[in-house]
């Protein structure tokens, strides 16, 4: 097993391994963070791990309750707060319990969002299901929901107690979310770990058969990166901004194509547009995006912008991006692989420049 | 002026003075929580407050929004969080942007709240505007919505970054708002202080006339001995739960009567029957609900239980409570003024015999 400190308002711990599912309930009973716990899950998730947790939870004796909400971004908002939330009340969950996040990026930020809000806060631990959540938002306590006018416009920074990352379980889950993953896997050997780069070439291929070894490393530097980060820049002021690598353009990509393109795919263009970016600004030293969009399409990530999407669609959802801070938009760009800078206001034209450069019929060609 | 500190996780400042409001631009100005404020409010209180409160604030040159909502403790949930929010979002309120909460209890929760999770937390002051939120609700960082299950359900701790307390506008509300006050200073005397509960005995009528100089003392005490106790506990861990006193048969009466009965006259009465609890389990030390009683007659609040109220279902009340802890009913009684104790689980028969020896067809008699 693998574990990793993560040093915020109150301190916590994330343990990695193949088969932690297992372990979970010994080492929740020694936590001992509540006398009862509300397993929060999709429908997706809990038909597949919800039922087993459960069970075994009451073979140590934890007295849970599972909590199952519709899988799919569209659940996240408040209203499904309020359902489950409704639901735990009417349950009898006081002060006194705790609550589990089984699943998904969705699940974990809406099931943070409720532990951080239910009677004012109670304890919850993360088991992240996929590899974008065991590598990116279970990691820094970030927590949220949706409204009609944006996305994750309404949260709370609020830290897990534990976080569970059992690496096992991806092979349960469709091949695409396992790219899905590595693409922010490659954003931190890109902002912050040449020798995490230079793994993923080496091991691309063992990465995409799931093997055991290749994962718990990517996934442990993954954490460590974030976790490292986000010690030192808890609630966003700057810093930890650089984690927005590949974002800036990737969720204004996946706006326009009203998020039916996965979010790792988007991060994956993103990423090879802001390394263009960085080329054609002559921030970056040397040429940055060959060896970077080689890596991505051996991980079997797009690389580039589907025809299809509009680019005025793309550029209306760029500058509405909340990356907008007070009128400025703000890029974070590349030096070298592991070197970012933040950019303010590259030139329009040059967006649209690398934009229509990027456009195929093939994204991942 | 008046001023306290609150040692909370970020310290803040609580002022005190008559006609503060017009002070409110220069402090705000030199504080430079944000380039823009979202003044939150209810549409009783922005007719009354709202338009002079913007207008004071651009003389100085800050900008500033009004968002208003429905008056009444039915606006109190996820829904109107939920649409201010999103108004905000409209407006282009960003992370550098504040929050002021101008109003009484609900406003300061439902906006304290918002400010809490909008874009995952920015800064917010208070400015209550009836004496209950200034001598309670405004100290403390307690935020919440209530759930058709029960109140302040879900919510935050979530400190305030000033709050400015105007006793001059208090006199712009209907007189029940000011008694509604006074019941919870008439707590702090009771859990923290014999001095100002004689203070209360020897100035009941200036405060009943709002004499400026009684209502200035009063609040400062309420406001130091609330901050005094919250700084010891931000979380309610222990202590903080002594701020109950009252509180626990108050709040059943409150739901019992369909929260048609004001808060301070429910907690008026449950001070009360906390009182002779104390004496019947012989916790208290002398005679102490005669002078309590002859106070709160003094200061025009209820003493007794209406008779149209169902003994059964304030015992119901009671027991859903929130302050059952795992099972357990706690009450906060005093050995004397000043002295307070938790005692858990009065015997059932006890509480049924006070409850119905305090039944009348006046409560105010």
């Amino acid at each position: 097993m693998r574990q990793i400190k993560v040093e915020t308002s109150h301190p916590y711990e994330i343990l990695i391994e193949g088969g932690l599912l297992t372990e979970v309930p010994e080492d929740l009973k020694a936590l001992s963070l509540g006398y009862r716990y509300a397993i929060i899950s999709d429908s997706n998730v809990s038909e597949l791990l919800g039922g087993d947790l459960k069970r075994l939870l009451e073979e140590v004796g934890l007295k849970s309750e599972l909590f199952v909400f519709q899988a799919g971004e569209a659940s996240k908002n408040m209203d499904t707060v309020v359902k489950l939330a409704r639901a735990m009340v009417r349950a009898g969950f006081d002060r006194k319990c705790a609550l589990i996040a089984l699943g998904g990026g969705v699940t974990g930020d809406v099931a943070g969002f409720l532990a951080s809000i239910y009677l004012r806060g109670i304890p919850y631990v993360q088991i992240p299901t996929t590899l974008l959540a065991q590598v990116d938002s279970s990691v820094g306590g970030k927590t949220g929901v949706d409204l009609p006018e944006g996305k994750n416009l309404l949260g709370t920074f609020y830290q897990p107690w534990r976080v569970y990352i059992d690496y096992g379980v991806l092979a349960t889950l469709p091949f695409e979310h396992l790219k899905n993953g590595l693409a922010e896997v490659v954003k931190y050997g890109c902002i912050a770990s040449p020798e995490l780069f230079q793994f993923l070439e080496e091991n691309a291929s063992a990465l995409l058969n799931y093997d055991a070894s290749a994962l718990e490393h990517i996934i442990f530097e993954s954490c460590r990166i974030k976790a490292d980060i986000v010690s030192r820049d808890e609630k966003e002021g700057g810093l930890r901004r650089i984690l927005n690598f590949g974002h800036t353009l990737g969720h204004a990509i996946e706006a326009a194509a009203n998020y039916e393109i996965l979010h790792g795919f988007c991060v994956s263009i993103g990423m090879v547009a802001a390394a263009r970016l960085s080329e054609e600004l002559g921030l970056a030293q040397r040429d940055l995006s060959t060896p970077l969009e080689a890596l991505l399409r051996k991980l079997g990530l797009p690389v580039r912008i589907p025809k299809e999407l509009d680019p005025a669609k793309i550029e209306a959802h760029l500058r509405a991006d909340k990356k907008v801070w007070r009128g400025k938009l703000v890029f974070v760009l590349l030096k070298e692989i592991g070197a970012p800078v933040f950019y303010e206001e590259p030139p329009k034209e040059l967006i649209r420049k690398i934009i229509d450069s990027l456009r195929t019929e093939d994204a991942f060609s």
